[in-house]
């Protein structure tokens, strides 16, 4: 018996699925946008199309029929939902906690049920409420479209009721509603990685530092260095409560900020999440096999880490990639490089490398070096 | 760019290299016996069809072009180097080296002449030429078919002439010659796994322990155990002047008997071998990473360890795989499962798990009992 799972999505965490689906029998069927995309070749079964399309979907979920439907973006359309219901088959996680995941507005309103730590923020349909808001929290906020952002997209830091007319406006004509936050004043971001199994089985694995540059991830670094116990405690305390709270099923990343002594949850994401690449190499259970496992209802990996730091650095697309020129400098800084068969483009993420080591500084430099040698080619 | 990697042969050595070939942006091309092969799946591109099927060699080296042709079974008609040769596709190892994994009358014959340590062998055509060879070997020896053997078949031991009877009168009739060889009393048997680029790069994984039931090997020790140094010297020693003496590009596989103070050359692969499956989770760059690497002619990877023992051990079916059980006891156990997916039956390699501690006899403990776990299915 070989259960498949159905994965809605082409990108690079759909292709990083493959590896862990190939160890462990599992036949990994992607409905991918084009036969270019990222997961492709790697898949074991595609079927070409958009969520959005029913055929794609009905030959996604099609005979021999797949143990699970899951996906590596939140952009799943309520219908996809309704036909996998229709096929008997579960879809992990239920729209009832993807719809956390899919609308900030949603999300922010359901942290506050749970008592869980937003920061301050109100849905907001005219300029009159932007103005109020940035009043009262310094005259400066984070405005944001409920649905559709990623990596900095959607996402706007304001001053003034003008820099929001556009949004508001597409929003008065049906397009996603708009949020605004404080922008807060944070020291450092984290991430906490879980995952939770339909029977309620979860393991976390520790809380990593992300850092960000231009509203994109540049680096994780796993574990965050010099976490303040409670800090750490708490971070995780709140990644459990989301996960059980929402239901949640396969992994789930919680991605926080940390003020001075507050922690308060910036954004969620249900699937593997760039948080979690370090995993691959430096965890006994990666992220993306954990994340199989859930969805198939399959006990749980071991998230012991397998060196004390793992530093994991985006390959952002900007100039080429030069394999052979870059492997052996790459590989004498001891990195592990993972690409995702992307065409290469300014500030795309194309890849990433690992990097495990005794002390936080030379995973970091190694790590940071080697992404840049991969992306310019390496110097020899 | 994505350099095409043509491979020949669908069992689970190229199923093992589609993890990597992702991983580095490799494309992996691979004729299977047929769509329900253990690399159909994992592949990035199949051609269903034979190595003795020209149309189906063909379809394999077609555009867009491959890189390189390797294989991951020795038995490669000739009439592939040649369609490979007028394709303008580099096939390797090249014949001239692989000729010596094919044919172990070469091989010894080769052996003898780098003055390399072979067990007394001797090709035989007669019973009288066996009945020679057994008057002056203490009355035993061990035939072999030239060509075609695997996995204990075509090795026979035997006490008198009329054993070796039906081999004669085989290959008298035009089938694979037949060869004698003494039966070494061996202590162990170490395998070494080195892998050489057309450049003449090679790199050395540590020698391994290999343990054998019934002519299958049952578990691997990596390294060997309490191995003396000058024993570690020579069997590095050995398999590096292979490598270089054949000319050798890809992974080599050198097994060895130690008998007291001696060591003796026991069969070549050049391909990646079930000797070297504990490199995918206890080695920096696995041997199928560094098979893709060395053929490609791209630099080597690190071959460090990354644990101080790791032991692999073969899943041999007999009952069944019973994943959903097994998994949770295979993972406190520390072991990482990789299967084949190929059906179950009796004997055959159906997976291995690797597991990686801190001392041998735990790594080895662990290793055997999450192997058996895997094939019977699990307690809980």
């Amino acid at each position: 018996m070989t259960p498949i799972v159905a994965v809605i999505g082409g990108g690079q965490l759909a292709r990083m699925m493959a590896a862990p689906a190939t160890a462990l029998g599992i036949t990994l069927r992607v409905l991918v946008e084009s036969s270019e995309a990222a997961a492709a070749l790697p898949a074991h079964e595609t079927v070409v199309g958009l969520p959005t399309d029913p055929d794609a979907v009905a030959r996604l979920l099609a005979h021999p029929r797949p143990a699970a439907l899951t996906w590596e973006h939140e952009h799943i359309p309520a219908e996809v939902f309704d036909a996998a219901a229709a096929a008997g088959v579960p879809a992990r996680p239920g729209l009832h906690a993807l719809l956390y995941a899919q609308d900030k507005i949603e999300m922010r309103a359901r942290m506050d049920a749970l008592a869980l730590p937003n920061p301050a923020w109100a849905h907001v349909e005219t300029e009159d409420e932007v103005e109020a808001f940035l009043a009262v929290h310094g005259g400066a906020g984070v405005l944001k479209t409920a649905r559709g952002g990623y990596d900095g997209k959607g996402v706007r830091v304001i001053g003034s009721p003008g820099e929001a007319t556009d949004w508001l406006r597409a929003a008065a004509d049906g397009g996603p509603r708009v949020l605004i936050e404080e922008k807060v004043p944070f020291d450092r971001e984290l991430a906490v990685l879980v995952a939770r199994r339909p029977s309620g089985e979860l393991r976390a694995w520790p809380t990593v530092e992300s850092i960000q540059r231009a509203g994109v991830c540049s680096e994780v670094i796993a574990p965050a260095p010099d976490l303040h116990g409670a800090v750490a405690d708490e971070a995780a305390r709140i990644a459990s409560e989301i996960a059980h709270g929402l239901d949640v099923t396969g992994v789930l990343a919680v991605e926080m900020f940390v003020a001075g002594d507050r922690i308060l949850i910036n954004e969620l994401a249900m699937r593997p999440h760039n948080s979690g690449h370090w995993t691959i190499d430096g965890s006994r259970t990666s992220q993306f096999e954990q994340h199989l496992r859930a969805v198939l209802d399959l006990p749980l990996g071991d998230t012991t880490p397998t060196a004390p730091w793992t530093v994991m650095a985006n390959v952002l697309g900007g100039a080429r990639i030069a394999l052979a020129s870059a492997l052996a400098e790459v590989d004498d800084a001891g990195a592990k490089i993972q690409l995702y068969g992307k065409g290469v483009r300014a500030g795309r993420k194309v890849g990433h490398v690992n990097v495990s080591a005794g002390t936080r500084e030379e995973a970091y430099a190694r790590a940071v070096a080697a992404a840049a040698i991969v992306r310019d080619g390496g110097g020899a």
